[in-house]
Formats: structure tokens, sequence, C-alpha cells
């Protein structure tokens, strides 16, 4: 049983959370440095980007969490510090300087930075926002939620309540990720916390099996960031046994993970780069799981059905095209298509070829904020999920100037 | 010594073209049905599409040139004949009726079709079409040119003259493609004609080899289309000793069909939908040669470095990501980064960190149409280089309503 709750990371028993603007945006009114904090040393796991070129707070996380224990998360937007020759030595002076004044360890702090690729981070905004940040903890899970945003129109932060051997646990994330979003072994700035009592190793099990089913399946753009990185806290305060194999406990344990996740998935979908529609790709009747996610995923990416989604066309053609290049061996002549949102579902393709159908049925249905494109391939019981947004004239007009 | 000559693919001994407006298109003014003819039979050899998705063009022409000879190609525009339930009958009945039409055999005729995916193909048009097209055929490179554009905006033709053997040879090619550009194996619809002597074997050869380093390096937007074809005849008039191996004769002639092919490359890159600028990527110091195209590709495929170059903001960092996620090992503490252009050269990354740079001097580099972007691996002797264009507004106008 699965509740919904308010409070975000600051739901969780021990977790406060705050966020400031320290100086590193030059727009003031937006928060640029965020902190959410455990009053116990807590478990701790992390997945990160795939990319070779890694921000270096990647690094300097890896080593922190290496023994499966954290107490702080802090991280700043504005400056992605990635591709800086001192940038290491930054991210560690954040932790020293956060540690010191909050009197915990410097290695029980997980850091991550989001924004521009390649510019020096100045320490000083950091070092003269950290005091203020650290007295302002509470129950601000939104403030935090602020402070990792970039492009970002939309906030996105979500709780659940859930049991564990007959003790009530609270899971809660917030989320950043809007361009540059392709995430391959973990994603954005993702930040759960949780008071159920879980081992390091399960922990980290748990969210690295999570994240191929929820963010490994979202993609805005093809770009797999630099600072991709999925982090988890879990402090123990309910007070359930600890989980340290793979029961039933475990298994309510990864439900609730991937209700927060999943929920996370769709916003940081759906308020893609430019977006007006959130794409959800169900692909069914696979050979297996793993053909399935390609298929999803391919037609997720396409650059031409993204666009055809924007415009409300439904141009189903591109649809079985993206399913043709993406490698998975399919019998395209099984393939079928449909199109589905909150205006009802309309068959555009059968048995890989065109059925007619209503052109006006069909406008109606995309014209949807929400649209699912349903793909059975017919040929076994594999299924598979992935999100995506369409690609609009903003989309260009964010990414063509985002720099200067 | 290969000099740039006019003619397109009627620039060869013996061939001759036409385009006509036969009724596919309603726009009475666009011509969508094109010929090429060559008076004698000719070896013929072609390149197809990876897409598991396949125009039935695509299976009617792989039939008919097995035994590598052919003596015309027929294409539309306005329709791709592509998952429809009686494509391969409409593909072999065009193929009779021209054959009828001209005297020729019908298992001689090389076809292709472009356009929307998944609507029934009507005989009508084309039947009616056929006479006035032949009738018509000439010095008409221009026309066929025209009659297999879609949402081109300039006509792509090149032709050049080149020495086997003491022979002058001409050899000349047209080619479309504009969207779901990122051929793989094969590309768009290219036709080449050439008078040199090869056997079927050697062109076929010849043809495969050189679509890795030109058509395979092209990518608008990652799309790879169902009907990708490039096909080549060659009806050997020029006279020259025919070439049976690989020889001196054969690397003239692959030097040749090099220059025609990464010609149409540039021009189809730089007539990428919405584009507005020409992008080359072109990587040097890689381990190897593979190796580099993986980075070039990687680049040129980035919908973030496409969409700062539409920007003409030099976002270097976009460039290292997208170096980053490749999937190629490269060592991205020895990464250089140039940009370059009619307007200079300048250095934005040495060492995969930023140098300091002139703002403006790249700005005044980048707004040029044609923009390279350079990057040294330092690490070997390996090169290659990759076409595409920017990401722009009309990208998504184009492709948001282009069925309706």
């Amino acid at each position: 049983m699965i509740k919904e709750i308010q409070g975000g990371v600051c739901a969780a028993k021990g977790f406060t959370a705050n966020g400031v603007h320290c100086g590193i945006r030059k727009n003031k009114t937006k928060r640029d440095l965020s902190l959410i904090y455990s009053e116990v040393i807590a478990s701790a796991a992390a997945v990160y980007t795939t990319n070779l070129v890694k921000g270096a707070p990647i690094y300097v996380t890896k080593k922190n969490i290496e023994n499966g224990k954290a107490q702080a998360m802090i991280c700043n937007s504005g400056n992605a510090n990635t591709c800086n020759a001192n940038g290491v030595e930054i991210a560690e002076k954040t932790c020293q300087l956060l540690a010191k004044e909050m009197g915990i360890a410097a290695d029980d702090v997980i850091i991550a930075s989001t924004g521009v690729i390649g510019q020096p981070l100045d320490i000083t905004p950091i070092a003269n926002g950290i005091p203020s940040l650290v007295k302002g903890l509470g129950d601000y899970s939104a403030y935090a939620c602020e402070g990792i945003m970039t492009t970002d129109t939309k906030a996105k932060e979500i709780a659940f309540e859930f049991e564990v051997g007959g003790k009530t646990c609270r899971i809660g994330g917030i989320a950043k990720g809007s361009g540059m979003i392709h995430p391959n072994m973990a994603t954005m700035l993702v930040f759960v916390t949780t008071d159920c009592k879980i081992s390091p190793k399960m922990l980290q099990k748990a969210l690295s099996d999570d994240v191929k089913d929820s963010f490994n399946m979202v993609s805005v753009d093809g770009d797999t960031s630099t600072n991709d990185m999925l982090s988890i806290m879990a402090n123990g305060l309910a007070e359930n046994n600890e989980i340290v194999c793979e029961n039933e406990d475990y298994f309510a344990f990864t439900k609730a993970l991937a209700a927060v996740t999943q929920n996370l998935c769709r916003k940081i979908a759906g308020d893609g780069e430019g977006a007006t529609k959130l794409l959800e790709c169900k692909v069914d009747g696979a050979k297996d799981e793993t053909l399935a996610k390609v298929v999803a995923k391919s037609v997720i990416c396409s650059s031409l059905v993204k666009a055809a989604m924007f415009g409300s066309d439904a141009n189903w053609g591109r649809v079985l095209c993206a399913i043709g290049y993406s490698g998975a061996d399919v019998d395209v002549n099984k393939v079928d298509v449909s199109f589905r949102s909150a205006k009802g579902t309309i068959l555009v393709c059968k048995d890989g070829a065109g059925v007619p159908f209503s052109e006006e049925i069909a406008k109606e249905i995309l014209l949807e904020a929400e649209i699912e494109i349903l793909v059975s391939l017919n040929d076994g019981v594999g299924e598979a999920t992935a999100w995506g947004c369409d690609l609009t004239y903003d989309y260009v007009k964010i990414n063509g100037d985002y720099r200067t």
C-alpha cells in the first residue's frame, strides 16, 4: 500500500532541507545553492553519468560515499564545474566549508553541480552562502528543489508513505532536468531521501536496478550530460528491521522507490526543454524486455516523431521508421501502432501497414498534453515504457543561445 | 587530375535524363517523376538503407540488379511506397510500364520512391506520366534532379571529368535528401552515372567502400530513412580498358567517385531541413580511423551542438560532452577543440579544459554559413570527417506538419 504524501525530500523522518541565492547566478530572485540534511548518518548510494567527460563533483561524491554513508547533499546550479582545471579542488573545498559549518565530516557530503560546462567556478559565493543555507534548514524541500533548477519550468517533487515489516516508512525525491537529457546509468540530478532502514549494499542494489526501468528510459534530446547523478540517503529513522537481503521488505521498498523515480521521470520528460507534451511510448508483445526497451527508446528519441507530435500529426510512418532502425530484431509485418490520450485511442497501423482512420479524431487525440504511443510487436511477452517530449521551436530557442 | 564539369547525370557519354509532373503531388509546378537512361546496358551497383522497415522499391531494385546490370533508373517523389500492402506490386508494375514504353527489359530498371510513408501509391499518375517522361529524354539532369526533391530547397548535382588508362571518363550524380537523414550503409537517394568501363563486381566494391567515408558520415536528424539508396550505372562508353581488379585504374575511378559523393554529402548536409549552416566536424589524432568516425559523428548528431551553432554560440562544452558520450575510448584530458570558418580559426579548449578566448571573434567566425568543428584527440593518427547542419526553428516547423 503506497500513498502519496506532501513534503518532498523532507517527508521522511529526520530530514531537513533549504535553498538560497548565493550569487553564482546573476538573477537574484533564483536560488542557486541547495542543501539536504539528515540528523543522523544515513546509508547512501548513487548512480552516475556514463559520459567519459564527468563533472568534478561526480569524482568527489564517488569517493565520499565509497563507505556507503552520508549525512548531507549540497548542490549548486548555474555552473556545472566540469572541464575546469581546478574543479575537484573547488568541489572538495565546498564539502569542507559545509562540514565545518555543520559540525559533520567532509567525507559524509554528497555534492553535485549543474549549469554551463567549462567555465571556472568561483568558491566565493558558495563560501558566503553556506552559513545562511545551514541556518535556514527546515521543512523546505521546495527551496532545495528550486535551487537545483536550470532551464526547468516546473519544480519536480514527490513523496510517498509505505509499510515495511509493520512500520510506516516515507520516501521522497526532488529532481531537475530539462535539456541534455538522455541518461545512461543515471540521470540528471535526482535526490531521494527515505527513513526506511536499509543496508548500503541493498540500497545501492535497489537504486542500480531501478534506473534501468526509470531514468535510463527517459530522453529529451539524446545528449547524455556530464553531470548526471541520482543519489539516495536512507537514515533508518522509521525503525523497521534493517533490510539486508532480497526479502519481502526489500520488495516493499523497491516498489516505493519505483513510485518516486517513475513519477519524477514523467515530470522530467514533460518539462523537457521547450516541450508542450509528455510522450510515453509503451511497447508490448516483444520477444524480451531488452528488445522492448530498445524499441520504446528509439521511438521516443526520433526527432521526426517528436516534431510530428508537436504538430499533433498522426504520422505513424515515422514511428515504424524509428522501430526499423532501432537495431532490435523485429518482424515489421506484425507491428501495430495506436495513439492514446485522455480523448481516446486510435489504431493507425496494423500488421506493419496503414489502416484507414479519421484524421479529425486523430488530431483531437493528439492535441492533448499527454500522449501515449502504443506499439504491439505481437511476437512475445516483453514490455517496456519510455518517456520523452515533443520537439518544439522553444527547444531550439533555449539552446541556440543558452550560454550567453 | 579531376576537373569539375557541367551536366550532372548526363555528363557521362550515352546518358540522358528527364523529369515531369505526373500528378502524385498536388502542386503542378513541381516535377514528381524522374528518369535516367543509358543507351547501352550498364554495370550497376547500389547500397541500401539498413532500416528493417524498407520501402517496396528497395526490394525490387535489389532483385533487378542482382546480375550487376541495369539500363534505366526511375524515381517518384511525393510518396515513399513504404508500409503499403501492395507496394512491391506497384513498384514492379512501374518497371514494366517503363520497360514497355522504352523497349528495354523490366529487370534492367532501378526504381526508387521518396515521400510520405504508409500511404497507398496509385499507379495511375505514373502510368499517365511515363510516355511524356520517355519522350522528353535529353540533356535534362536538372529536371531529373528536381523530380526527386521533397523538402530539399536546393538542387544537388555535380559532375567531374577524370582519366583512366589514357581515356577521358566522366562521372556525375544527383541527390535528394533533407530530412530523415542519418544514413547507415547508404543514404537518401543518390543516382550516379559514369561512362567509365568497370565490372559490376568492382563497381559494387567501389561503392560499398565509398559510403563509409561519405554518406555514412552525414546526419541531419539521426533518423535513418526506410528508402535510402545510392545507385550507380557505369556504361563503359569512355572505352577505357575494363576495370576488373584493384589496379591504378581502379583507384583513379574511386578517387573520382569520392569527389562526386563527398560533394553531394556537403550539399545534402548544408540543405538539411531548416538548416542555415553546414557543419563539418574534422577529427584528427585518434587512435584509429573507426574511433575518429565515432567521435566526429557524435558531435555532428548532438542536438545541443546543432542548436548552439544555430545561435552562433561558441559553446564548446557541448562538443566535449558529445565526445564523452560517443562510446569511443578517448582520453578527455588530451582533447583540443577549435572552430573555423572563412572568418578565421579560434581555439576554445586545450587539454580538455577551456582557454580564454574573445567571444566577439568567436561570434564573427560562427556567424558564417559553413562552420568547421576541429577536434584533436592527440592520441594517434586516425582522422575522419562528418557532415551535418544546425538545428533551427524551421526544422521543427517543417516536421511538425509535414504530412498534412
